[in-house]
């Protein structure tokens, strides 16, 4: 057999492991040394590939794929610094437990330290980010090559959906010529079969965790929650009669079933409220939620309280170090345990949280009747007006905070996501564009000037495959989200330059350069009914909406003072 | 002293110590964990800051600055993601041993593996690529912190700076409040000098070299020099009556000195030289020039060659595996030691080179006389019209490959720059950016769409200092150089998603976003008047060259046909 015709089979029987362990889609940066895996991959009809020259953006439209529905997406570069670039992703991905399966090709190791083009070391590239580094062999012809190659792809793509799930990296070694034999179609194939483990309560944890939760509690959730998620909890919530916490990411506003006590306004309300509001037990679920109000009112309650942590990749995101029992299960599993168990719920409790909520909605109502229309009352908009079935990425920075701030439940289902592994606002443009390629749904990112203009090469991915995206875009000129930390302590000379950090962009242009349609709205009527526009015919768009760094913390600043007072009333 | 004292007089010792090891410059992202050591940096007038909002964008510009005179240059983001952004960057510099010095935020030690926002392993975040990585403490008072925290930076710089060079990466947990005291100034300075050796060729090693310099050799050189270190390379090979083959980016053919014989056509007359122009002994600098014609020439010489390394960083790019003499010297010193010796110089050996090289570059000449206006013919032009004491950045793929093709020797000297570490494609705006600023002269970029794409947001440094650059763009909508590949004998449906990869980009659009000027040369005329005219008046445009994927193979095939013809008479 020719060298081609061994590196053919062998890679083969490498796409034919990604496919046997679930594999379905990919993203491929284009590049020479990758080109056999490239051309492959891309011949497969069982793989949908997208192609984007930018792999920083390409790894975050992986992600976002992922992010969906769960299921691992393939990338694949070249050597040198294009894998380098899919390094931010990577570590959210890491961080968010999504399986990306990261391929690259690689100079065989005669070619490495000796100064050949492009060449760069790559094992162990992302270091402690990837849940395994795999080195392939170069394709050799012996026996049993083919069966490791499947083996290798296959168990890789195990180990990224395995709990805690997350990203592999497997780099391919590769000789020249570096074109496959492409008359040759795959020759080796084995059934390859992983069934994730049922991770059932154990009956002495069952025993231990029911008297907890027949105290006087609260649930708190900072995890990133299927709408299913987000229903089952909120029918715990209300079954055991306890007020459930969580951000936009929770979909627990946004799920389309009312049961329970939400409490939406929690940044507003729990820096105001007294001991009679302490619990005595915490349940929480995955990491915190956005506000950091969350945060400082946990680490005011008393140690007497009990601290209960439910997650089913085991990683407890303890940030206030006080963990007393850890549950390894997922959030279905863990809730459906009590269905047929009759929990007192104890109603004095839930009674005083839905009323401190039903304050401080109002007072959110009530501000925004005669407000102008600004960032903050366009967000409000926002939230109650995506049609059902929508999905949402929320940038980090002042979108997802505002968000938060000024959500309330909703009739409407929708789904809302964001990158709050790490919280950067790198890659936001090109996740929504995976978001939207995966759900085949009408989808909307809300993104501040900054974190749009991080990734503006997103756009393209948004142009090149005509994906239905509503962008509204908070443009403050600048880094608002500073207004709101202590750096607006700062004098101008020191503000401006580090924080400020305008960027006189026009975005109209931007949008002129990607083909996108853009519109400023000004006024709530007019937001409004592009809103609607989108729900009916979903296109590409830019939304502009205007404001400065200053007009959301004095908003937010009477929130709190006119909350404040009506509370103490 | 409260927290925030002993905080700062931690960072500013840290910050005296980068100075004393000599750090004048520095590039900033916006973030929060790193506000102390942001704001204690911009407010320090030896330290010249600039802000760039993209990490990745900013690394490259911080490349391209240290590119300029290899004095280090600071980088600085917050946690998370930010850092991550650096990676391409990072390893760009460790291939070329360039001193960046990275500095991160981070959370503290209890604030990791908690879910805390931002969070994530920075430990070892660059694996390999940098040359040391710290972990510093968090500040506390206790005694010696200072003198601890300015050793430590003042090292790290050191390490950065000494040979082989390379980037290193300092971690600083930092708890809040983050905002620094500004009122206070450095408490803490001490002397910190690092002398770097003179590495002087021993008599023993020149004994042994002497001998191979009288036999009949090439010079090869695929590092990228200064004009200096060019100019003793060709006075030197004029010396020894060697011919010598290097790249642009050696800057041999435009350090202004006519010494020697220089091979600019290696290119084209490498695959039709016969073994009558097989040397005795190869005398290498760095790693191999851009055109792989000069790799497959050396790897058919016989096993009897004599191969010599000469190396100052002492890391032997021998890409062939043959290196016989291994000689740790500057460039300068190695030349230098030879001044006083009287060499034979073998005149038929020099005089054949000297013809085959003459009818080569008749050829280009003679062809481009009647040849219609293209990419190929703009950097020809280019490559002769650029005016003294300009400096260029040659993108990689096809511009760096033409302008090595079509160059011939300047009378007007100027400086040659790549990112020929790893050869990416990436960040290479943001590095003329930084090259542009570092020189303070005017500056070139050539580069193709797909390159110029990928590094969109570099062009809002160029826009931000007003920098004056200008961009000639080989637009031939995709990836041109794979023509030049084997990829080109694939059918449509292979070659174009994976490998013409259209992006469809109007880039008179891209200018007017980043208010560029912007024209379009359709004609030999045109775009000389528009060279010179850049001359006179600096500024930021772009100057488009529109082509098609096939022109260039078409001309370069007819070059190789008709110096093929012309050389067998």
């Amino acid at each position: 057999m020719s060298n081609q015709e061994v590196m053919t089979d062998y890679l083969l029987a490498a796409i034919a492991g990604l496919k046997a362990a679930g594999v379905t889609r990919g993203v491929i940066s284009p590049g020479s040394r990758s080109t056999p895996l490239a051309l492959l991959l891309h011949r497969d009809p069982e793989i949908e590939c997208f192609v984007d020259v930018d792999e920083r953006s390409a790894a975050f439209f992986a992600l976002g794929m992922t992010k969906v529905d769960g299921e691992p997406t393939v990338l694949l570069c070249t050597s040198g610094t294009a894998a380098a670039n899919y390094y931010p992703a990577i570590c959210e991905a890491e961080a968010v437990n999504l399986p990306l399966i990261v391929l690259t090709a690689d100079r065989p190791p005669e070619l490495r330290g000796v100064g050949a083009p492009q060449a760069m070391d790559q094992q162990q590239l992302y270091g402690s980010h990837v849940k395994q580094m795999i080195e392939m062999t170069v394709p050799e012809n012996q026996p049993n090559m083919l069966r490791y190659s499947f083996w290798q792809a296959a168990n890789s793509v195990t180990e990224a959906k395995k709990h805690p799930k997350g990203p592999v990296h497997i780099n391919f070694p590769l000789r020249e010529p570096l074109l496959p034999d492409l008359e040759k179609s795959s020759s080796f194939h084995q059934p390859f079969v992983y069934v994730e483990p049922i991770k059932q309560l154990a009956e002495e944890m069952i025993q231990q965790v029911l008297p907890q939760l027949q105290k006087k509690g609260v649930i708190i959730v900072g995890e990133a929650l299927t709408l299913t998620q987000a229903q089952h909890l909120r029918l715990f919530a209300g079954k055991i009669g306890w007020p459930i916490i969580g951000d936009p990411l929770t979909n627990l506003a946004t799920c389309g079933i009312a049961a329970g006590t939400f409490i939406s306004q929690a940044d507003l309300l729990l820096p105001q409220i007294d001991e009679t509001f302490q619990p005595e037990v915490v349940l929480r679920f995955g990491r915190l939620p956005v506000t950091k109000n969350v945060l400082l009112w946990l680490d005011r309650l008393p140690a007497s309280t009990t601290w209960l942590f439910v997650d089913a990749s085991g990683q407890w995101q303890d940030q206030l170090h006080r963990a007393h029992y850890l549950i390894e299960a997922e959030i279905d599993c863990f809730t459906d345990q009590w269905q047929h168990h009759d929990f007192q719920v104890d109603q004095g409790w839930i009674t005083q949280w839905q009323r401190v909520q039903t304050v401080a909605n109002q007072i959110i109502v009530d501000q925004f009747l005669d407000h102008p229309f600004d960032e903050s009352q366009s967000v409000r908009m926002l939230q109650q007006s995506l049609p059902t079935d929508a999905q949402i990425l929320l940038a980090n920075s002042n979108a997802i905070r505002f968000f938060d701030r000024y959500g309330s439940e909703t009739m409407q289902p929708y789904r809302v996501y964001g990158n709050r592994g790490v919280n950067g606002i790198d890659g936001l443009i090109s996740t929504v564009a995976g978001i939207a390629q995966a759900s085949q749904k009408p989808t909307y990112l809300l993104i501040g000037d900054l974190a749009m203009y991080h990734d503006m090469n997103g756009l393209q991915l948004l142009r090149q495959y005509q994906l239905p995206v509503t962008i509204i875009l908070l443009n403050n000129d600048g880094g608002g989200i500073f207004s709101f930390l202590s750096q607006q302590t700062l004098a101008p000379e020191d503000f401006e330059p580090l924080f400020g950090t305008s960027l006189h962009l026009d975005f109209q242009k931007v949008a002129a350069l990607y083909d996108a349609d853009w519109s400023l709205a000004e006024s709530v009527e007019a937001f409004q009914m592009q809103i609607n526009a989108s729900a009916m015919e979903p296109r590409f768009q830019i939304l502009e909406v205007r404001g400065t760094q200053q007009e959301p913390v004095s908003l937010w600043t009477l929130s709190q003072k006119r909350f404040a007072e009506e509370w103490a009333k």
